[in-house]
């Protein structure tokens, strides 16, 4: 495995130590159109943040018999995650309750009082200001257990809101977002960007567009990390969703008159975004006020024994519940790809 | 300040290094009969092992304005605990969500599916091996962050379900147990435990019979103690009511074939419960099928500031929220008398 800024294909790397681990668990109600994600076990999309949040805690679930699993049967990049800790521990998981339609159980959650969002396509009804701010008080009062923090995120059908949330907030970045299919759903996707597109206007301001178009994970990330990087390091660990939340929180820096402390801050994602043909996450983070610092890690499922992993590495799944940071943290502390492979194959074959 | 054995008065300690701390968060409707605890706000007890909650994980609250205290303005033990934490930390801070009313906002909590259990005057209504066995596999799973556990609670009225469960539970206990009032309120306690052990019968096993007259942190933490105590050391966090967690995992470890592994147990309260004349916290203990590990720390408000806090050294108060387990931590961790009450009235000027 090799770690590598994506804009240069340098080596690069995460922070030397141990890292928390923060997954940002939300719902919206735009992943029940139907055909827009496949995160998930079908007719129970919603439940794939609680299993990603149980799994990762606890290696198993309690609220399903069985992980979440695109139709395909590709597994969750939770076990990535989950994997890495096996093998170099975090020094925390939580989870930030972000809207779910199902409490994880055994796992650490931090609430909010913050509900499911509707569908973007119809208005997500999100108070974007309160949860912005509901996360800047989170990351101001976030204790750090071990050298720095990676933030995480589960939200079905996240890029689609991600794509939108983007597109409200001004940035030409139409056909740049990533999808956990291999052959990306665009008609679905485009009607409901442009059915949500068309619920706002030149005269709301950015708080009044997020409520519409946007999901709570965003939101309430961007907040967190303003906050949050001022006084550690943290990694947004995820593809083109994280990159979204990095413009959100570039657009609304001057809303809560903060600046960005972008040395604090790194987005890592997994090869399987970056190689992909269908999004341009570099696109994405090229329309930032800053230039950000964003890694990658080759990690292959190529020496598989188990099929189906192999489907990753040509393009299904491709990123989430951490896993682009996960990979970049087990680089960093010395993990190959044959014991990570060996850890993840153990997982399945346990379940 | 000093740590001593309870048994013997010779000088004892926490093992070394950092620990985890684990609030058991509890509500029973037992709480709510007129005059039978002081610990919070009149008309809004339960709303108390929540503020806990909230005041240990973050210094402040977020579901009321101002922190619980008794009527006489007595400030709750939470306050010691985590002034604690800001001389030194402890490695994490979680909360287990055994039935609250209010959810604790920017609190790491651990959900299990347990709703506030009713008032044991009229039935708690709880599923005792469910709750136990929840218990069991939270403590199975749950991965330590520093070298060992405390595990305090917070759970309103819980000396009278205390009283009632061991007494259900045959031991012969009936005015051992504490109260958070420095005069006891007898009549009402002894009204209720009356009332409570009439639901019960020889018949019974002790599942059904807890499940009519107990709480669920009792319950829950016997089951966490058992399987956690297998891998670490946990510090149980109280006075009389850890002593009759301890009497119920000493009770249930036949019905789930267990034994209690107690080189890994220690309790550790105040002086102001060992030194309580209303109570015996001692004689509870010897009703152990083993001789417990059990320590007090002297901690003195002598020299406070603040009035109020002097009428902790008259007995009001006492304990709970780990205040015992906290100073035990402390002194463990080189904390001085003094340092720890500056940190407290700090706390309290900054409120």
């Amino acid at each position: 495995m090799q770690t590598l800024n994506i804009f240069t294909n340098e080596p690069d790397s995460l922070p030397k130590g141990k890292a928390d681990f923060l997954l940002a668990a939300s719902v919206t109600r735009t992943c029940e159109i139907e055909g827009i994600t496949q995160a998930g076990i079908p007719g129970k999309i919603p439940l794939t943040p609680t299993l990603d949040a149980e799994f990762i805690t606890n290696e198993k679930v309690f609220s399903m018999p069985e992980l979440a699993e695109t139709p395909k049967g590709v597994p969750t990049p939770a076990l990535i995650t989950r994997a890495v800790h096996n093998l170099t521990p975090y020094s925390s998981i939580e989870v930030l309750n972000l809207g779910l339609d199902v409490i994880p159980q055994n796992t650490p959650l931090l609430n909010f009082n913050i509900s499911p969002s509707d569908s973007i396509a119809s208005g997500a009804g999100i108070d974007a200001r309160a949860v912005f701010e509901k996360g800047m008080i989170a990351g101001k009062n976030y204790e750090l257990k071990g050298n720095y923090l990676i933030l995480a995120e589960s939200t079905p059908s996240g890029t689609t809101t991600a794509a939108t949330t983007a597109l409200a907030l001004g940035y030409d970045c139409r056909d740049d977002f990533s999808s956990s299919f291999l052959d990306s759903p665009d008609s679905i996707k485009e009607k409901t960007i442009d059915a949500a597109l068309l619920l706002i206007n030149d005269e709301m301001n950015n708080f009044e567009k997020l409520s519409l178009v946007s999901d709570n994970m965003l939101i309430f990330c961007a907040g967190f990390l303003l906050e949050a990087s001022r006084r550690f390091h943290v990694i947004l660990a995820g593809g083109t969703q994280m990159a979204a939340c990095l413009l959100v929180a570039d657009a609304l820096k001057e809303d809560v008159l903060m600046r960005v402390k972008s040395e604090n801050i790194t987005l890592a994602t997994t090869s399987w975004v970056v190689n992909d043909k269908d999004s341009d996450i570099k696109h994405i983070l090229s329309h930032l006020s800053y230039a950000p610092h964003a890694i990658y890690t080759s990690f292959s499922f190529a020496d598989a024994e188990i099929e189906v992993l192999k489907l990753y590495d040509k393009g299904e799944a491709k990123e989430g519940a951490g896993a682009g940071g996960a990979l970049a943290y087990a680089n960093a502390n010395g993990i190959t790809n044959r014991e990570l492979l060996e850890k993840i194959e153990l997982l399945i074959y346990g379940m």
